[in-house]
Parts: structure tokens; C-alpha cells; sequence
């Protein structure tokens, strides 16, 4: 039986690829993988065989990972960032809980070695560009409603607020959906500051990166796009200037002791 | 003027380090890190200057770092995992931030150029090691109170339940601290049920790694210690047994759709 490696391969330059993600797709015959992400590896994925699958087809491609492990083929199953941080690994795991249940037809997939190899996500890559805005205590809430109620998304923005945490807001806005950032930004307004500094890290680390340091007041959707990432600092979150050099970090109280 | 780079190492594998962290390291003459961190870099940290505080000097590491850099050396400040999480990047900003406000007599600490590298951090280790724990909405939250009011980590905790995030709890035990684990627990048992699956992942990445998957119920600070991650499911994380081998994760919702 063959392996299926869970790769995820961060924001998108190489430099934050890890050792063991690139072992991972090298010992691999076949990769399944949104077209894009391949492009990004370059010549790492010549040579092997590419299953690719458009945007929206999550459960096709982690069923054809399952297939094709099972059928013999060590494969990997790729995704930029963390793939298990709102990515294809958990899926994974679904449809292996489905067949465990017997809601699947697919015993096969049980004997499947299965390795999850992680990677520097998004907001990381974000606060690392501008200084150090995960300092202190941080959650992530995904807007989309695709798969989750609103109302549960709804509680968490609020939550969040409550608990002063920085969030990063992930899938932020698509195609077809574009006033649930607008509502998030209202509801932490209730909560921090207008003032309070948020990022929009676009194609974070790669060539046509683009990156703005704004206040929550002046979060608008229309500035977004979803391959942007936002992040949104807590009540303590700084923004400075040093010349022409800006920086937002999120404190831990060290300054009280300085 | 020389370059400080911010360098997070990652877990401890040397398979999790990044390219970009061992180019940063490769590229100082000084290292300023905790000894035990440089152990497990090897032959990287060789032929370097090493600047070792103990543990609790963080801020003489940070200005250790600005000094060093000041002075016209390429140094690296590092730390294990992500270095912008909970960790040393955001005190060179605070420091940063005190000298531009005047509260510091270091105008050459402003001249020096700062590049953050992010790092794996435990949480993604862990979640990786068991499958795909925070494969939805997650957050973190440091227990130790030395810098941070216990009204604010309490009131965070409680809003963690209220919003149903997976959490990761950092710094959740030291020597003179162990009470308020079980306090987080007895807070997040109000929101979730005993039987939501809990990590605990100690050494994550490292030769002596030991991962265990027990229930909230069963959560006690007696079986954890500093070297220890905490990890909490929501209400919805899945513990499923295939044989022999044990997976955690949290769902999107696809079985919904499957």
C-alpha cells in the first residue's frame, strides 16, 4: 500500500517551502493539486503526474488523493499554506471517518499510510511582513458560509471581540460574497477601536505582493479580494513609524517592566 | 549598518526549519538565542558568535539583538517555533517603539533593518502529527500570567468556549504555575462536552516526542509540563480509531454534503 502525504507548501515564495514538504512531493509519483500551486513549485513537480482539479472541487480531489494512494501510488495532496488550517487535510479525515461509519464504499482507503506535513500559513507570513502583529493571543475565523452557518460565524466575530483576540479573517470575500467582512468589521468595531490597525497582505510573499497597513475604520470589502489575507490587531495592537520603515506588533506587556 | 534577522526555527526537526531561517542564520556572524535552541541547529550555528541569556532574559535578548546589529554585526535573534507568536519578535518592536517615544537612549537601534522569518509553530506541529486538528476556526491563548492580567486570560478563555474555537494553550503549566490549566478546562467544560478530544504533544518534532490524545474530562496540569502542548477540539472535533492509528480532526462540514 502506498503513502498519501499531506503537503502543505506556505504563502507561495520557495524560500518558505520546508525541508520535509519538498521530501514529501519528491517521493511522490502523483500530485493533486490546484493548478496554481504547482506552478508556484516550479520544476520540483516535473516529471510527475499531475491530477488537476478546479477550485471547488475540495472533496473530488481528496477522494482521488484517497484513490490513487490506495491504488498504489504514493501521492501527495497539496495545498499552499498550512493544509490543515482551513485546507484539504481535514477532509481527508471526513471522508476516512465516512468509511470508518460505513457511509463510504471505499475499505481501500483504510490501509492508507497517511502523513500530514505542515506549513507557514498565511497570517504568519503577514505578521512576519510587518513586524510582529501574532504577539499575543490570536484566532482565525473563516467568512465563508458555504459549509458553516452565518450564525456560527456570526458568534465567533463576536467572540473574538469579547475576548480582545487579534483575527485573522481567511476567505475574507469571494465572487459571490462580499458584505460578510463589512458585518465583521462592524461587530469588532463594538469591541477596539476605529484606530485599531489591520493588514491586507495580498499574494503574501510572491512577486506581485502587495501589502497595506490600514485602521479598522477603513476596512471596506471593496479593498479586498480572496487572495487577501486580513488581519485585524487587537486593542493593544501598535502601529509605528521609523522614517519610512512601518511596523504593527501586538504587545505582550514587556514595556510595563522596561 | 548590519541586518537583524528575527528567525523562528520552527518545532525542532530540522525537516521544519525553512530555507529562509537557515539563510538568515547562514548570513549572521552573531546568534542570540536560548543555548538549547542552538543544540538542535547543529553544525548550522557553527563558527558563530553565541549569545546565550537564560531563560526569562527576554529582554535583554532583545536588546542584546538592536545592540549587536547596531554595533555594525549581522545577528540573529532566534527562537523555536514561529518567533513572531508569542515570542521575541514583538519586544524588539516594543523596544523599537520605547526609543522612538524617547523612553530609550538608543538612536542607533533605529538605523538597524529588521526582517522577521516566520517559523512552524507547535500548534501546527501538533495538529499534523494527529491529523487535522485545527482544520476550522482556532485560537490561542497564553496561560501565564507574569505579563498578562489574569482577568484578561480568564475572560479570553471564556470567550474561546463561547465562540466554540479550537484552542492552544501556550505557556499552559511552568514550575510556579499550575492552576490555571485546570481552571481553563473547568471554563471550556461549560461550553463543551468531557469527551472533546484534547493533544497533548510533548517535544513536538523531537527525538523524544510523545503525543497523547485523552478528553477534556480527563485533562489534568499534573500530566503536562512547559515542553508540553495543550490542544482543545470544539464541539465538533472527531476522535476516529483506524486499527491501530488514532487521527483528531475538526470538519468543515463536507460530510454534510458527501
Amino acid at each position: 500500500m502506498a503513502k498519501l502525504f499531506v503537503v502543505g507548501t506556505g504563502p507561495g515564495n520557495a524560500d518558505l517551502l520546508t525541508p520535509k514538504a519538498r521530501t514529501a512531493i519528491a517521493a511522490s509519483t502523483d500530485l493533486v493539486a490546484y493548478g496554481l500551486y504547482l506552478d508556484l513549485l516550479g520544476e520540483l513537480c516535473e516529471g510527475k503526474t499531475h491530477h488537476d482539479l478546479p477550485l471547488g472541487e475540495e472533496i473530488g480531489r481528496a477522494r482521488l488523493a484517497l484513490d490513487l494512494a490506495s491504488a498504489g501510488k504514493d501521492t501527495a495532496l497539496i495545498s499552499s499554506g498550512d493544509i490543515g488550517i482551513y485546507a484539504m487535510a481535514t477532509l481527508v479525515f471526513e471522508l476516512l471517518d465516512q468509511q470508518l461509519q460505513g457511509k463510504e464504499n471505499h475499505p481501500e482507503w483504510l490501509d492508507v499510510e497517511i502523513e500530514v506535513v505542515p506549513g507557514i500559513s498565511a497570517m504568519q507570513a503577514g505578521s512576519s511582513r510587518i513586524g510582529a502583529m501574532l504577539g499575543h493571543d490570536f484566532c482565525t475565523i473563516s467568512l465563508s458560509d458555504l459549509l458553516t452557518p452565518w450564525e456560527t460565524i456570526d458568534k465567533r466575530i463576536h467572540s473574538a471581540g469579547a475576548g480582545d483576540f487579534v483575527v485573522s479573517f481567511y476567505n475574507p470575500v469571494s465572487k459571490k460574497r462580499d458584505w460578510q467582512l463589512n458585518h465583521a468589521r462592524d461587530v469588532l468595531l463594538q469591541y477596539r477601536p476605529a484606530s485599531t490597525p489591520v493588514l491586507l497582505g495580498r499574494q503574501l510573499t510572491r512577486e506581485d505582493e502587495s501589502i497595506r497597513i490600514i485602521t479598522l475604520g477603513e476596512l471596506d470589502a471593496k479593498d479586498v479580494d480572496m487572495f487577501t489575507l486580513v488581519s485585524v490587531g487587537n486593542s493593544e495592537s501598535k502601529h509605528i513609524l521609523n522614517g519610512s520603515k512601518e511596523w504593527v506588533y501586538t504587545p505582550r506587556g514587556y514595556s510595563k517592566k522596561l
